[in-house]
């Protein structure tokens, strides 16, 4: 009798259209300083929760932003568990790899391709470990030049290689920033300037920026 | 009665002059290039082992060599469980430091001084969390000049001082070979050449240098 | 009398295919180890001088090795005097820029992009003071990969930039080496391999690069 | 009777205590920001003609400020024409090599240590070459810490002894600001802070700084 009862409850329901509770996507956006400002009243987490809005999708998702100011993949390795599994995410974005190429200029503390890579590998199989999607991004831009006279275009190039190369072996979707930030620049950035289109500074984003990257994730995310 | 009889027992064994069946010591070494040559025929964890058995301990101690070259303190934290937790030590040595510094000049990938410390710390944290004894080394050399114009002299022993702190602030006992070098040089290397007094190449060991280092590790580890 | 006999002599002479003694034009190669490299058994500079044979101009020109390994611009306004203009070369031919580039990596000294540009400005106007023909290359590769993804092609590219613009303001011949190897890799390096090609490297020539540059110089120099 | 009276005026002077019109020593001070600073109100170079000025010699001395930021060895070669020997100096005094050792580590544009001493020589012949008298000084300081745990501090080191054997090899008087520096600071700073004891940010003097120079200078120069 009360299987019956219950058979004929989920029938009725769902003739009248009605779904189950659905658990909320909860997705950590976890990278460096870009991801960091991410948050920001203007930032590309922010902009791509008004998306989600707009979609009328809100419920059904949870943005959490785990950016911090410097990060290379190492840094997301060590604190991965603090910072990202603590929070129990469904979804996890990876942006990282503008630092470990800049820092090797810069501060001479870059991080070795090889090495980048198997971080990289660890840290998507320690999430994966606990059923956690994972999709990964290209690092967008070091200069905005369009004729590969950037001067770290040749090693950002070699780094996105390898990420589009992790993201086949991993079966993690891939979010080509790279190829989106080049192709908008072909089209907008006539004069070859190294910065003010989609950045303020050849790294960090601008309100054009933030929205071409939450469109991006938008793609990716909400289907 | 069955007390009075242990009791006795014990008294007896005492008396006789044996030792209750002591459990072996397991000494992990984990570094560098330095560590991986430390297992060679010449090596200083071989050179340790042979001072060990001259003392008529050897039942005493398990040594393990767990050194990789290009290692620095991130590779190391990276490889620690199955490389060291896997092994089951009792104690470990640990070796590092060198690439840290050395890489900055000759790949642009060293590591900074502040994540340097960070993962310093998670990787004592994480060997402590099972009761391991940790020791801590400072990096002996790159360059064996004594008037501290070796290239990265400086560098060096900022890392050194860094290391000196950390065993301060986690109760491990230090190894300093730096001091030990640069004690040496002091007395033996008068024409202040760059290598081959303690090191082959003003980094990696010549007999002498294992023979210094396996000595130092003598007075740390077998008391 | 004489005026009459002279120019019957002279249409007599130009009646029988003679022509007037004519002064050798003196080129200098002025360059790296690539141009050290360039008069050797199989070098550019020897491959140049078998085309202008081939061509019966062997008595028109005299060519002049002066590349020493690991010059950078500022290497070569130093020994401009000594090593150029004391050989009173009609002709010379820059090539340099390589190491300017790959020594920021390798060694921490490579040239601020001013003051390759200063440098360079500096060495043109030393030769043109003093009446001498200067052409100036682009440098050719550090890597063969044709997607821009060898690690220092965005520095490449842009020192090439500067070194074109250099060319335009001061009424220097260009030769586009850069550009006539990417060219070349992109009709016959289909596995975007890094060298192999017209290297043995990624920047030094094998016989193939040497007669690629051969050519380019024979186009420029040769008339 | 001419004879006789200019033997008896020239009598008369010196007795009168009256000294013949002297030619004034033109010095130029030659370097990189630290120089170029010099001429400010408080700068080292003001600070010893203040100097002069209490000794009343205010009439045998000129000083001139050279310096230009950012500026190695190479860069004060290329603008010695232009900036030192188009002023006719009669004693020129060389403080150049924090940026060769420096830039290194911020942009990979650093001196190698061969061409350092190379570029040197070849600065210093330029000007003996017209009778100028040479005065060279070793780097003073990239941090103030006194336990050579200063980042740069090897380098630096190696810089000076290099500096110390081209002032022997070249005849030229050594002010060694280096030693100088050092010896204050294991006097001043007990706390082995990194700046704020001579410098205001371990290389850029202070009012200290600049005192400390005036005066090793005055002790070279002013006899």
């Amino acid at each position: 009798m009360k299987k019956m009862n219950l058979k004929l409850t989920l029938l009725i329901l769902i003739s009248l259209g009605f779904t189950l509770p659905q658990q909320k996507q909860h997705i950590v956006f976890f990278g460096d300083s870009i991801t960091q400002a991410g948050v920001g009243a203007s930032g590309y987490i922010t902009v791509l929760g008004n998306l989600i809005k707009e979609k009328g999708k809100v419920d059904q998702y949870q943005l959490t932003g785990a950016g911090i100011g410097g990060n290379k993949v190492y840094d997301l390795y060590l604190r991965a568990d603090d910072d990202v599994l603590a929070k129990n995410p469904s979804t996890v974005v990876i942006w990282v790899g503008v630092n470990d190429v800049w820092h090797k200029r810069t501060h001479g503390t870059g991080t070795d391709a090889d090495k980048f890579e198997k971080f990289y590998h660890a840290l998507i199989r320690k999430l994966q470990a606990k059923n956690i999607k994972v999709l990964i991004c290209t690092p967008a831009a070091i200069g905005e030049k369009t004729d590969y006279s950037n001067e770290l275009d040749g090693d950002l190039n070699k780094y996105s290689n390898i990420i589009r190369d992790i993201a086949k072996k991993n079966n993690c979707e891939l979010i080509d920033l790279r190829k989106a930030f080049l192709a908008y620049n072909l089209a907008n950035n006539p004069e070859n300037k190294k910065d003010g289109i989609l950045t303020t500074d050849g790294v960090h984003l601008n309100d054009k920026g933030n929205r071409l990257v939450a469109d991006e994730m938008m793609k990716a995310l909400v289907k």
